[in-house]
């Protein structure tokens, strides 16, 4: 036997006997171990290869089962010759693939197919970036693996195999109906019985059944604007026309322009790409000029389970007794994408019509996978996943806010918070958002433009998305930080810096006299008040917020011309300094590279201000941990 | 607690942990078990259900730590109240599902779907049948359950997991296509490259790719006729005009009717539904015909690999250096259809077609299974399964050749053997075959009508359809028997009868100077000749097949005027008797009910012929099981 064919790597997920074993089949079928080739005994290839000899005897032994190998008496083991027989091409000269290929694919193929798009939220390799800031990106480290390993194996007993393999035409597995029936859907309120629940392969499977089957060139569809744009692209290549219907604080607005529609597509618990939720009222609205109008609603329930930073509303579907609300959601943001699992529910008869187009397409959705995530449901965990799920985004949410703090002293301004879980940073009106996204890129660093979310891309905001569905806690400070320096590269001429050779900036007691009592005021990055006393005796306080909710105490320093100064939370409880340049009634902060990163408003320093002792702030907890510069 | 909400099953796949936690979930998200509810101690509740005390324990825990239930110290377990908070209608009235729903569905349906067909072959319930004799179904007792739940086990490490659970934009496992590449098409005398892979949802997925990318209103797609249906559908649902070819004995007609097609779709390896497979010349003239007339081959290797009473022809696509063939295989057949995996090869240009059409439809085939399947071809799993398929599937196809000897007798005729793995029963013209395949399913048994693979249904075969894919070989023989009781009950007037009453038949000394010595001669149900010597002494010899090439001997006796005779192999080796009626050359058999079950042709008994002595027959190892009767 070639010596080399067996190399054990430690590094492996397979354990030592199902190593030998593979490379012994890589081996027989690839030529390199012939028909009737003689092996090494077990004792010598156990030497050989340093392992245990049960280990190989194990291993040959499978293989002897499998009849890759068989042991004559008294002669030894060899390669199996009845093995390769029928296998066509095995030790003959195959045809190498000519590069002459002539077939004229791009005049024979009929159909316009989804057009790509170079955006950071499609690159198949982002999870490989260190800092990807896109929202709704899975996080692999969250997948149950020990649970869903569990359910998969329960999935696997003799008697569930038996359901499930055979394939089943166009019928799901009722055992899932029945646990989205009565673990998920009673959560959003709704109420269906099981020939109004069709299983997917996720929601873009959803959103092209019902495309294909509601939408032709005589419909007219309507969508947010801006909205979901895989969804538009599958109403328009199935020749609808779409309306694009303003998105305001509530959601979709209502108005006459839904009137003559077919069709309206809304994501009602978490907006795409806002994030707004959709309000009771408007609701309520949708729903009557739905029935009024005679169009139906396509409810897209995007991510509404782990949306927790508002109370959930019921979906549309739940007060929806008329059969106008298709319902879709998945499994995708809780589970795992990987997996590919969702539903529509709607009425009877058009879940009937959507069942026959899945089985024209593909029959129905794998049947393992089904079975297995409805063990997964029934054993309690998809419940226990969502609350743990819910918790770690809402704290990597609030990381995301804390950490854009950094974005002050950019010229970028961050929008006020809608559903609270991405942020958009709108730029100036001339910044070109696709090339910094490359760039930061090159960075390591993914942030979403969101232009191609509009279907009137020259209205398009001049903004970009962030998200931290998929970024671990620990990263999204160091992310934004180094967002913070490709944004100032790029801005450089913009931004006011400091000419660091001159040194005309605050020196000495010059500095000490300005600072030392005075008051300043701003808004943080999200526009909150905020209003900071350095007081005399090197401490300070600060109050932010509008109902000045959130304050925090720090000591100040001077030191070699520069203003140091540590908050005992905000910041993240850091030492600063800065360069200080007083502008008539303005402050401005500059940091060590000469940029400005910081501006307020000086109210003058009152000498009998300061009544302040000289105790120590008290250092709490962190909870919050950046704030005000 | 309502004592009632746990019953432990001791049937259940559940282990009593499991269970316990299991029912616990569902009380507690019903609101039968509401929140801030005390649960009994561990200690009761194991007393309560006569488990151990651990096993409560266990179950609590892992309650506890998911939140569905808290501990508190000094007064018991509780259901969590916060666990329910974000449970939308949890507790609340649901608005009940309404029976007004009003949506004009149809109306508003915009394209034709796959219409429902009433064949046996569709029927989702087939596998509840005792003889469901429809071939290419799948029988789960097959399903190699411990490697794939090795394979699946490998798949869910924390490494793999990574990798697999994001979701890859419209990737596939580049594991999986390395397997493919080098353990699969291999075999097929393919080569090919990465890029010329695409993972689909098994066949009915890449035929659906394939029609929607390659057929619209101007295409003219040529298909055997008869021909696999769903294809024909697809085809006409893409709006393609289809060209009907006739099939011969060596696959697909290739003349001038294909010279204007745009596509040609062929089922080289086992053609459905007649199973001939296309012989090498034929492949020959199909390809020069591609090339001469520029249309494309789609080439689905349905079943290739387990097609084993054939040595295997190379794929038309190893032939193929113009990338002129898309080839098309599964997964189901040899794994499980349940988990519906199948691939297409093709030129990468087309691929990168499909994959963007797979893309809009959804995304990509889950990559766990693309991963599981993955392990599954790299430890071997594959090949030594598809070995062992070969060989049930070729027994069962011996054992349903032989059983269907019963149906001599009855006006039916058995198609000579094509590929040899579906038989196909011709039956007499103004016989109704789907009145008839109903009431076989009325008594267990599934046979399939053959006039749906036509394309022009009145020039259809009057015939139906039988395999054993799916049936265990102790039930072919007993489901072709009973088959036949369903075949004479309907075909009574057709029949010839013997009238038990008058006893219009041989007797006594007559019985025994017709038989004794004489010679019948016939041909058996498969056309192959036979020759029976009633021996004076008893004994009888049979020689069968146009080379003699099968042989045995037996006894023959009279007992109360009927003829009794049994073979040591032949006939299952059991001992049958009939009642005898000479006609002129003829002698006719008949069974205890007066049914006729048998005809030869009957040589005079010359006294002198018999030199054969009183030896006792050999009775030797079975091998052919039926044989004459």
């Amino acid at each position: 036997m070639p010596d080399t064919i067996i190399y054990l790597d430690p590094e492996s997920p397979l354990n030592l006997q199902n190593q030998i074993r593979q490379k012994l089949v890589e081996g027989i079928l690839s030529g390199a171990l012939p028909p009737g080739h003689k092996l090494p005994s077990s004792r010598k290839l156990a030497l050989q290869l340093d392992v245990a000899r049960n280990t190989v005897v194990l291993a040959y032994q499978q293989l002897i089962a499998e009849g890759y190998i068989v042991s004559r008496a008294r002669s030894g083991i060899f390669v199996n010759e009845a093995m390769l027989e029928t296998r066509v091409g095995y030790g003959s000269d195959i045809v190498p693939a000519s590069g002459a290929r002539n077939a004229a694919w791009k005049k024979r193929t009929k159909r316009p197919v989804l057009a790509g798009r170079a955006g950071a939220q499609d690159l198949p390799n982002w999870n490989h970036y260190p800092y990807p800031f896109i929202d709704g990106k899975f996080d692999s480290s969250l997948f149950p693996i020990a649970e869903w390993r569990e359910a998969s194996r329960l999935a696997l007993s003799v008697a569930d195999v038996k359901e499930w393999s055979t394939g089943s035409g166009d019928a799901d597995d009722t055992m899932l109906v029945d646990e989205i029936r009565s673990k998920i859907l009673t959560r959003r309120g709704i109420q269906a019985r099981s020939d109004e629940i069709l299983i997917t392969m996720g929601t873009q499977n959803s959103l092209y059944l019902i495309s294909r089957l509601l939408a032709d060139r005589s419909t007219s569809a309507a969508m947010e604007e801006p909205g979901n744009a895989e969804m538009r692209e599958l109403l328009r290549q199935s020749g609808a026309s779409v309306v694009a219907q303003p998105v305001d604080g509530e959601g979709i607005v209502v108005n006459g322009d839904l009137d003559d529609c077919d069709l309206v597509y809304v994501t009602p618990s978490h907006q795409i790409p806002t994030a707004v939720l959709m309000s009771p009222s408007r609701r309520e609205a949708l729903l009557k000029a739905a029935e009024e109008n005679e169009f139906l609603i396509v409810e897209d329930d995007y991510e509404c389970e782990i949306n927790y930073l508002d109370q959930p509303q019921p979906a549309l579907r739940s007060m929806d007794d008329k059969g106008r609300v298709i319902y879709v959601a998945s499994f995708s943001k809780v589970l795992a994408p990987g997996i590919r699992l969702g539903y529509i529910v709607a009425d009877s008869q058009f879940i009937q019509r959507a069942r026959a187009l899945r089985r024209t397409i593909m029959n129905h959705p794998p049947l393992n996978n089904q079975r297995t995530a409805a063990f997964f449901l029934s054993l309690g965990h998809y419940d226990a996943l969502m609350m743990r799920l819910g918790r770690v985004l809402q704290e990597r949410r609030m990381a995301l806010r804390d950490a854009l703090n950094w974005m002050r002293g950019v010229p970028m301004e961050i929008s006020p918070e809608v559903g609270g879980t991405t942020y958009w940073v709108r730029t100036p009106s001339d910044f070109d958002v696709d090339a910094f996204a490359r760039s930061a890129a090159q960075r390591g660093i993914l942030v979403e433009p969101v232009k191609h979310y509009y279907a009137q891309e020259e209205t398009a905001e001049n903004c970009f998305r962030m998200g931290v569905t998929s970024l671990p806690i620990e990263r999204i400070r160091d992310g934004v930080a180094r967002l913070v320096d490709v944004i100032r590269s790029q801005v450089k001429e913009q931004v006011e810096h400091l000419d660091t050779t001159t040194g005309d900036w605050l020196k000495g007691d010059d500095l000490k006299t300005a600072m030392a009592g005075s008051t300043i005021l701003y808004q943080e990055v999200y526009g909150a008040p905020c209003t900071i006393k350095y007081h005399r005796d090197r401490s300070m306080t600060g109050v932010l917020g509008f109902s000045n909710e959130e304050q925090d105490t720090g000591r100040w320093r001077i030191a070699k011309d520069r203003f140091y100064r540590q908050w005992s939370r905000w910041n993240y409880g850091e030492e600063m300094g800065y360069s200080i340049v007083i502008d008539g009634e303005q402050v401005k902060f500059f940091n060590e590279d000469g940029q400005i990163v910081d501006t307020a408003f000086l109210l003058r320093a009152d000498p009998g201000d300061d009544t302040k002792g000289e105790d120590s702030p008290i250092w709490s907890t962190t909870q919050r941990t950046t704030g005000p510069m």
